[in-house]
């Protein structure tokens, strides 16, 4: 059995041997970010996330998406609708995508988060640089023509309640990365978009 | 603009080209799952990890630690030290772990966990065989010998309240994957035989 000096001694040189991020990115052959999209229900998120993923993990390049289907019925199963819980529900996406992000991982985050402090508060919490915010945008009624999931003929219907767009507000970004307008390109022309963004801040692989 | 027809099937063809885990895993060249040590204060977890997390980077494989030191101050920092609060803690640290196994990373983690109901709802959320609990164990006149941070003795001066193995219960796993004695087992020797566990499991490169 180690006596205490010798022990601290094993944490003192493991410690100095601890994986560092560089590390982790020097194994991947890329670099980890959040790319945070954000815009209304229907705008595309979701999608052009899927389809970004794809590009890139055939590129070679890890990535993961946070969305609703993963994050709303585990991590923040606990978490209802009012605004206190909107912006814990936003915070706690934040966090983990720093860790993934930390990990070395291209993290695509799928969420209407419609309060720009929300938004701002997961930037500030982040890296320089970490932090890569998209602006996915289509005209209100494009996404209500869409309506993918049948909710904004509900909220019409009064059966949704606090419904982003129709009666809850969305703020826009002001200093977005980038601005993705859906009314005008395709999910391939969006999603290639962000990955020549990507591409020329040095996040990719050349 | 596509019409909704269109969009449809855009969305319909690009969700049949969604990433899986076993995309990822094949990039990777090897499994995700989650590490789990549990252990008294000073057993020897977050050293373990680290040396592991060295080991498995040699090899290639991508792995993260979650532990106090980037949970507690981030995701977990609204969270105190009540009963329900250390549940809620290891639940939020456990849906992470879930995250991170489905993106392919060998996820250790560092957390005393006390409790076996707590540790088994983590299990129960995971997918069969990505859990692999690690009781990290050491006599508690061990740990409190080492006391690398002074916390035992802060326990017993009674300055820190409801302290796991003096003023709190340690319920120790009943079907722990691997049990690793610090006390006989050097830390290399530790993350070696863990590693081995996950090799011989078919987690990680043959």
């Amino acid at each position: 059995m180690p006596d205490m000096a010798e022990q601290k001694a094993t944490n003192i040189v493991w410690h100095q041997g601890a994986v560092t991020r560089e590390d982790r990115e020097l194994l991947n052959g890329h670099k980890g970010c959040t790319v945070w999209l954000t815009g209304l229900s229907g705008s595309g998120k979701s999608t052009i996330a899927v389809a970004l993923e794809k590009l890139l993990l055939d590129k070679g390049v890890r990535a993961f998406i946070l969305d609703g289907d993963n994050v709303r019925h585990g991590l923040n199963k606990n978490l209802g609708f009012s605004p206190e819980d909107r912006t814990e529900n936003i915070r706690r996406i934040g966090e983990v995508a720093k860790l993934f992000t930390n990990a070395g991982v291209v993290t695509l985050t799928a969420f209407i988060s419609p309060y720009r402090a929300d938004r701002d508060q997961v930037r500030e919490v982040m890296d320089a640089g970490d932090f890569v915010e998209v602006h996915v945008h289509a005209p209100l009624e494009v996404c209500e023509q869409r309506d993918v999931k049948g909710l904004y003929k509900k909220a019409r219907a009064g059966e949704i309640k606090e419904f982003t767009g129709i009666s809850a507000p969305y703020e826009a970004p002001e200093k977005a990365e980038l601005m993705i307008d859906t009314s005008a390109l395709s999910v391939e022309q969006s999603a290639q978009t962000i990955f020549d963004h990507l591409a020329k801040a040095g996040l990719l692989p050349a």
